[in-house]
């Protein structure tokens, strides 16, 4: 399958792996980045433990969105976490793109165990509230399928507390690091930038006041809803 | 309106947005820079939205001092922040410029709701006493007119505590992010990163030392006299 | 001795020196990498107090792995961390390189003389357990043979507490900083970021929350062993 | 005066100021170096207010060592900081360079009114006990001479407590910031790096560990004595 479709598609998914890199969220080989179609039933995800700095946009490996594996004719083994991206993508119909770091603030929280709290409208322009944090898998659910379930729990986590994954678009494992998505691979790097400003700045923002309390509600709706959603006016107009 | 007057108002505009990156302050989109030219009754300011890699002085956007609307033949929004600044160079006469960012350690007091104390000479160069917080707008505030309020409640802190903008040049909204200014967006953008600089330094001056005290007055008004009014002796003399 | 093989040693153990720098663990000449050929008992390791940027590969001298002086010929001192470098490999059979840096996080924790918990699987990746800390050495023990004997500390610490070097690659010495190796110097240096990174990550998490738990022994146990040993399955199959 | 030798002096001048710039040490215009030559009296330093990326090495200004003004010819003047500098060149003499920053740890050392204390081998490699810190200068002090007097009060705490400035060089400013200084201009700047990573990480190890200790004195012996002095072992023989 080497059409001029896929092509674009290795092409956004290598350049969101670059992207990753150059924002400073990856260290070694500690991230990975992928876009689905899903007309084709394809996801398209970075290669296991290739050195960013040799990643071509033709390593990027398809697998299915059925069954996660990789497709007839691909010659490298898909990211270790790839069970976690399929599961995600059969579970969230509206994302588009996923990106995977170990990026440093985000991760702190991560394994902190908390969730972040929405200490400002930088958090409010693109989280509508906490960023969620999942709890830890448990011995039987490692041991039966690590990657897979991580997913699972994610959009457990997401259905059970009636949460859109394009309101909240991303999400901390316990112990592990964040997760962030969004309509497509491009948007996902984005909103994986943001979580870790955002968990920068909360973690200042309680060192500087251990009472601090979270954006009122007003301000929270003002600055995602003039972002997002009908009424948005951030940006120039949609052509 | 495209004579030599607009370019170099442009030009110097467009450079403030590109040094506020440079400078590391400003993550994304999350920033603009402005300057007016008050015989005119103009402001130029960064176009909504944009990305700075994409940015060229000719997309800078000219919009109204008295009404804050676009002139006409522009073709980009102007920044969503626009009724800020022109508010704010309404009710500030001496400024010429203005700058908003969303940088790390400003953010962050921002976030923590407390003004930064003057711990030392780094921030008595520049402010003359602590870097003020606003209150956060009311909800009534915030549905009417966020943006222009926002401006609006920073003049009235000004005014009611007998503040002088050039002497204070800056302030953090609570919950949000700072705002800078200067006799010209230059300087304005300078004084962000001073905001910036401060911040961090105010933060970890607390962490090593809870109990820390504020600059005595005789140093605070000898580094800032130095440098500001009749017997200012620092830099080189004006020619 | 100038033959290919001495040249290939040497052109290694300076592209570690240059990579300690590029990543930013090594300030001024703080930091020296060395790696050891078993078979023809040498170890090659940098000169002592050579500016990073002048560094050449000719300048990596040559010790015996036996006695630990340079070999005939050599003209320039090696590191005067040469003695511990020499002591551990000696006393460790499987390591091929080590790194010794004086990094922000892990020397910071080395001053607070506390090993690095496992606070997640950044840190599970690639340490199987905390960093261990190392007991300062006494005032004879510095008298007679400094630098000796803090490789004496360091292999008597983990054969008394029966830890595998290679499972543990890393550790800190109290009141000094930290010390990485591995099956090769280019794994060495790997594990001197990894360690750096996973000190700032810990760090973070216990200013988040003071009462953080270390990684459940299950996610320690899937992503250490998913990385190493007969049953990882990370990384490109090896070829 | 435009022979060869002050062609030199200037050089070496202009390249530690650029040095702390590109050291990281050094925002806007926060920062001066400066070197004396004894046998002539003459003190090159950096003009005031320049910006560093428009400074040449003809615009470096030369002083008297005596009276600290500018030698009859130049067309700059001097950092504000000048009297400082030639205060302590008159009363250090086995200094021959100086370097003032407001980098960031170091400063918020200075800003929380505490000396560094010595916690491990980095700062014992090149500091012989802790960064002392000084009282501030009383308001007759600053009305008088404010600059002067800064160097009076430094000279005086090294005096008065017996310290050479060649074991400790460096001091901090209380609600200020670090002056540092060596045998050399170049010596000096390296000094400043010193300060400010050491600051850094006892910032850091305080965070750690509240009760940290400060490093036994037989590793600050040796650490100290293997670099300086008589039987100093570290680097390449002088030639």
């Amino acid at each position: 399958m080497s059409d001029v479709f896929i092509g674009q598609l290795k092409e956004a998914v290598y350049l969101a792996n670059r992207k990753l890199v150059e924002s400073g969220l990856v260290v070694l080989t500690w991230g990975n980045a992928s876009a689905v179609n899903r007309e084709r039933g394809i996801v398209a995800i970075k290669p296991s433990g290739v050195a960013y700095d040799k990643l071509q946009p033709e390593d990027i490996v398809l697998v299915s969105l059925e069954t996660g594996e990789p497709l007839p004719g691909e010659r490298l083994r898909p990211s270790s976490d790839t069970p976690t991206h399929v599961c995600l993508y059969q579970r969230f119909p509206t994302v588009g793109g996923i990106a995977h770091t170990h990026s440093r603030h985000a991760t702190s929280w991560a394994q902190a165990c908390r969730e972040i709290p929405c200490y400002g409208t930088t958090h409010a322009d693109s989280f509508y509230g906490p960023v969620p944090l999942c709890r830890p898998l448990t011995t039987a659910e490692i041991e039966e399928a690590y990657e897979w379930n991580t997913g699972v729990v994610i959009a457990e986590h997401f259905h059970s507390n009636n949460l859109d994954p394009l309101h909240l678009p991303g999400v901390l494992l316990s112990y592990h690091a964040p997760f962030a998505w969004g309509a497509t691979v491009a948007k996902a790097v984005e909103n994986a930038v943001i979580m870790e400003e955002v968990a920068g700045l909360a973690l200042r923002t309680e060192a500087l006041n251990p009472n601090a309390t979270t954006t009122p509600q007003a301000i929270l709706d003002k600055h995602f809803l003039r972002k997002h959603g009908e009424d948005a006016y951030y940006g120039q107009p949609k052509t």
